[in-house]
């Protein structure tokens, strides 16, 4: 059987070193930097010929860069007879960008779509994507990974009684994601509705189900990027009477007036993994950063060893926590 | 300039017929036909050399026999020399399989993409899709058309009274399309609720918004399928107290027993249009259908001239209906 | 080695158990279907990551649907990363349309092969295919088995003496056929010839060679689709004074008035292949159906484990009827 | 309308000159010859950009420089940013290999379309392939031209009357050539028959139809290669009674023996067209070369203008030949 | 004719808008910028459909976004039914990695080539290639500018006599440009050498050819990066009793050290174009920008004409600088 | 663990000999040949399928017969289901023709890369490439090896004294292939420089570096083709006082007036490889040829093993050559 290689870009070295602890083998060693002229320079270190080579790399800001950092990863390993080459990318960058809501405008995720095909990645290795289509840009295999077990698992860990429990969705386009952790995670579930009720352009939230009042409340999203709409709905939360609220979401972007959004909403905790990197100064001191290394690195190894994918969700994820 | 040609596809040649009655062009001459072993048999009667070919097919029910009919036909014109296809695909079947929601399915809007694309079709012409992100699947130019004005324009002229109407959204999922026509007509909106309220499975239709009661009530889809989804939806809507329930869509496929359950529902009024061909005897007598043939018509005319789409949405598309 | 995996659709689910017996492997779990509008739902029910994948479908009517489901066939495959994928397609439906023999109609044996290799099919099985050219028409590896030797291993075992037998070929096109089967099982040769004799228009059916007076015939066709052609041949065989006529096809179309034009003609008995999946109640009492399903497992099993395929035709094939 | 330009490879200078010539424009201005190491050197000495350009090369011997040089011809037009680029090989060598009948050979005429079509050519225009199904090894679109009037009109000049004219197929699978052949010129139809009559393998040639006793016979041909086929014919002719016989092919490749055999047949006049270029010293005296020059020079004028080719082969074309 | 559009992307906007002075059309209208994650956003804000468009991009730094950028803007235009897309990247950054010269390293201007095309771009417009090869890595038309006539133009100006001046080459790689622009501006010619004079590892920089000594020097090179090897070649020259010295470059990249050398290099004056943005105030005052709008205007129009780009060079550009 | 096959076209099948005896194993067996039209036959006589597939060919002269049986054996093997297949081509042709330097002319070793590609190649393992660019050109794996280690083995095995070397470069563009041959051999280092001194049309050869009187020089290029280059280094070499030179070359393509010039010549002996085959009786009696036999073997053997070629060159290959 072929070798398992990983290298990591620069994106997030340290997701790919905990991949590699999981699974116990190196990390591979790479080379990269810019030349003064600020163009990416890249080697790898090591024989790749008739390797299973893995690129972690997500495509998080500065996106760009690092979109370019994957393709000139993937073309050196191509060029250097990799057997076969993944690109894992934690975070999908450009996923808002997946259709023509208007005329004239780009579809950024197809185009990056195929620019990483054209580079000569063989499959894909991804983590809860904005909009599930996306992996029908791709005519190569993609595997889409679920944060949720491991969300859920902390979650269960703080052993919050049933009857104190409420799932909250941030707004009607979430609820599907609310279900599915309520399901695991028990209580009630209530929906933060930011929708228009009548012609006028005003908008009023409100909370539909639950009841949220006096109990402790979890809103769940994919990503937290401006922050603006997950405050919104814990303001909401907290104004219905929610004791305590948690927020917690796959990826924390956290760019424009996150952080200061973050701070000063009625927030206790602030969830999000570590898919893209988080520098621990800039972080508020209620947040925590649960790790997707595990996770990523059973599927990781499941590719190698061609076994299911999906068998890893039926599971309790949980004892890759430990 | 080279000359336009339109074909129809034996899926809906009345539709084609109109089309081409509104841009006063003949019909091409094309025979279509099955072989003793039901093989799709295709002969373009007419020389296409160098002309701009439109094929007008949407892949509604058969669906397969209708996709094969489209892509023979495309390849005739490829090898005949034409200068240019565009496949005009009113109603675009599959598309719900657009995405893997469980392991080991298709993503059959995606292969159906990529087989007209192989095919030879150099362009795409069709009408609300069931997911926008459809468009992303090709590479090709897709001009997405939207039948909400030919909709807007009949209930307009229904002169119901702003104090009397009330726009229903039959699910959450639908809400945007409920406030595009509702910007359009005016009245109250509504949304029509089929959402968990708690942890138990047991679901509860409700109305969010409104008023509903004493209105006269439109409610709308994309397309209307087996009818279970918006016939409950008229069935709340009803019980809420209002007047009079219209519904209406852009695709009736009308499959299954919704013919039936159409039947049973508390309806005035079903509004189609004829992206899919009807059967006069075969639909119930409170159903109306709308022509698009007026905006496909146009379309492809701005197409063959290289003017603006979107520019067709910004006025008033109310004259192409008389 | 990766593990082998043979799927079947619904076009002959008939043999695909049959080679899976004759492989001694389980056949594949799939779930078939169609949504209430029609369109094809597709399961693959167990694990095909990294297998070698076998996906068994002729294209036989209806032609359309069993085209499509094998092309989401092998789109859930290759999205479900098996390793290969190899379409089984005993009897390649639409091979007659594979050149243009007048203006502007299409090449659809070359429009089904490209639809094949763009939804991710590795290589492909057929089996006497109606021209050899269509091998062309793929870039992929194509393996082209022939039903000949199961035919005359039927013939072999009926014993008619050498003396006793004619080999007649149903027309000019098919000599080279009868020659093949005639080198195997003896006898004399003869043509029953069609052709004009004259400037006249009028055509008369007679026999070249033979003689067939008083003889065993064996008529030999690729296939059998309205069996209008071979009827004429076993009538003017018949008219020759042959005592006893049996014709022997690969596959067994029998559409159109095929039934009663054969049971109307002077027919010993019809042998047939299960390339195409017979219904016992259709058949004529005197039609015999022999099994290619050990020549096709045969074949599989030699592809699955890089051995040569056209060494089975070197050997005896009689081996694998028993 | 963009510029039409004609360019010759130096396959068949001539006939690019005389194509030029009917159309009264001038040959393109193009330096072709070789490096001292051979390579082929290629420089299109006028402007192509946006232009309509044909390039004109039969694939005759030497084969493999003749494919060369229209590659590299192809490569020079489109990175000049030719608009169209047309090859136009009036006789499409390898023809012969478009089919495994045996394992592990090449389907070189597969080859050739597919290297054609990667050097940029955007459609072909050819004549007289030596199987139809060629037209679908290609995905742009094919000319295919017939050189059957040129011919025609060439034997309906000779006034042999309708009563001494026999037209002859010199063998089963030439046929339909000799039918349609007949169609236009009268008289009778025989074939020359070397099929076996028996399960001995000796073969026997014979005369079915005619009668050719006494009679002037024409025996047509897609092709003389070696030239043993088509005098075996003419002896088979000579010695059932005919009076006279010319043979008569589009492509005469006249190789091997080919000039020997022909010398000693029994033949009066061997017609053939200049797809292939003929050394006038080269030829027998008996030789007639027919220009397809006119014919050649209409359809790239059509292709041009974009008007119907199969229109040519509906009217006389015997205007073009005066 | 289709109409010609041209925009620009943010890399170099104001040669964008000379470009469109010079051609006398309005630049299109473009929104660019950039969403809170960073991520770029693109909306074209006039119709291109069926326009010939043409995208204006150094991928000068910031070079990943730049290159992002490009592709963005090319997938908008091809998705909005653009006749014809020419990206214009007047400066082809990445240009170095053109090769592997060791194991595992990218070949990166090839991987930037391959994605522009994937993109959907039909056509380039490039200036000045580091290497020639690169138009090779295209399988679109290229069409490839020289700056010389630009500088030349400007040195004619100066009217140094021909008993004063030297052209100087800055190595042996660069010799013939340097002998280029010798023919244009006449006088001696002198390379700068720096190789090994023997097997020690020390290199020693000496001038060849000549003489150097009270002349006027001007040292030509194709990019201007760190400066380091033409600083290096000034000092030599200067050492070798040059009177004043020139150095010429198109691509003034100017990074790292660059300006600081430059400043405490024996330099008079530092010719530059503006195929890369200059701020003026990073300029060193002794800088002199030249525009190569004028020729990148003459080619575009010349490409919208069908017109021949190799005649630009033909005759003297001077008339453009004007 | 898949089997190794090497087969060998008609362009030197001594030198696949070579290989397959420094691997210890058999040659492909083989059947190539020319049909008598001159079309290339081909017919694979062992099972490839599933076999890693190595093709030899050089495309030396004659180019185009060369690069076209490449082509077809490539077609067979991918037909006949070879697992990989990989061209060796020691000598790539049409090297030279790698970038456009004047309009309107092709880009031929772009094209041979391309459809080296289209007919199925999966990987290419080359040889001392005339540019190194031209990797680049395939976005398949290709491996590039050199010949020094062989030369310089030769080399040291003469034992000439450090003190009495020097090792010259031909021209200016060779400087980097003398350094390196140098860094091995030791001795002094010399360049023979033909670059021109003033503005004059007159070229004058003379020697940098050095010293080379009363030495022994060796003279590298990569190829020697008409020897016009290299014997005229050799001349000024000679009158600058060397005492014995020695020329050496990878590729001896020895065209045109090769013979006579190098007989000419004051050259003590010629190195050639045998990258390219030599009859015996039509080289120089001084002329000695190294094989690259074991070099390229050794290769093979890690392109198969998949370990690394780098390595190859990291260690002494004199081993190879005992």
């Amino acid at each position: 059987m072929r070798e398992i290689k990983i290298f990591s870009g620069r994106a997030n070295p340290r997701l790919a070193g905990d991949i590699c602890k999981f699974l116990n083998i190196p990390l591979g060693r790479i080379t990269l930097g810019e030349f003064p002229d600020g163009e990416n320079a890249c080697k790898i270190e090591e024989d790749v010929r008739g390797r299973d080579v893995f690129l972690v790399q997500p495509t998080c800001p500065p996106v760009n860069n690092n979109i370019m950092e994957l393709l000139i990863m993937i073309d050196s390993c191509r060029r250097a007879s990799a057997e076969r080459i993944t690109a894992v990318i934690p975070y999908f960058g450009y996923a808002r960008q997946d259709r023509k809501d208007e005329g004239r405008v780009p579809i950024t995720a197809k185009l990056v779509s195929d620019v990483i095909t054209a580079a000569g990645a063989d499959r894909v290795l991804t983590m809860d994507l904005h909009a599930a289509q996306i992996q029908g840009f791709f005519n190569v295999p993609v595997d889409h990974l679920y944060a949720a077990p491991v969300l859920n698992h902390y979650f269960q860990a703080l052993n919050i009684p049933e009857d104190d429990l409420v799932i909250v969705s941030p707004d009607a386009g979430s609820i599907k994601r609310a279900v599915s952790h309520h399901r695991r995670l028990g209580g009630r579930l209530a929906i933060c509705d930011k929708r228009r009720h009548s012609a006028s352009d005003t908008t009023q939230e409100n909370i539909i189900g639950g009841p949220v009042e006096g109990r402790t409340a979890i809103i769940f999203d994919d990503m937290i990027s401006t922050a603006g709409s997950i405050c919104g709905a814990a303001k909401t939360t907290f104004e219905a009477g929610a004791k305590e609220i948690y927020i917690a979401a796959t990826h924390g972007v956290l760019c424009g007036d996150a952080i200061a959004r973050l701070q000063a909403a009625p927030i206790k905790e602030i969830i999000l993994t570590d898919t893209i990197p988080h520098q621990s100064g800039h972080l508020l001191p209620n947040t925590k950063i649960l790790t997707v290394a595990p996770l990523l690195g059973e599927a990781i190894k499941r590719i190698h060893n061609d076994e299911s994918i999906s068998a890893i969700f039926r599971e309790d994820f949980g004892a890759f926590q430990g």
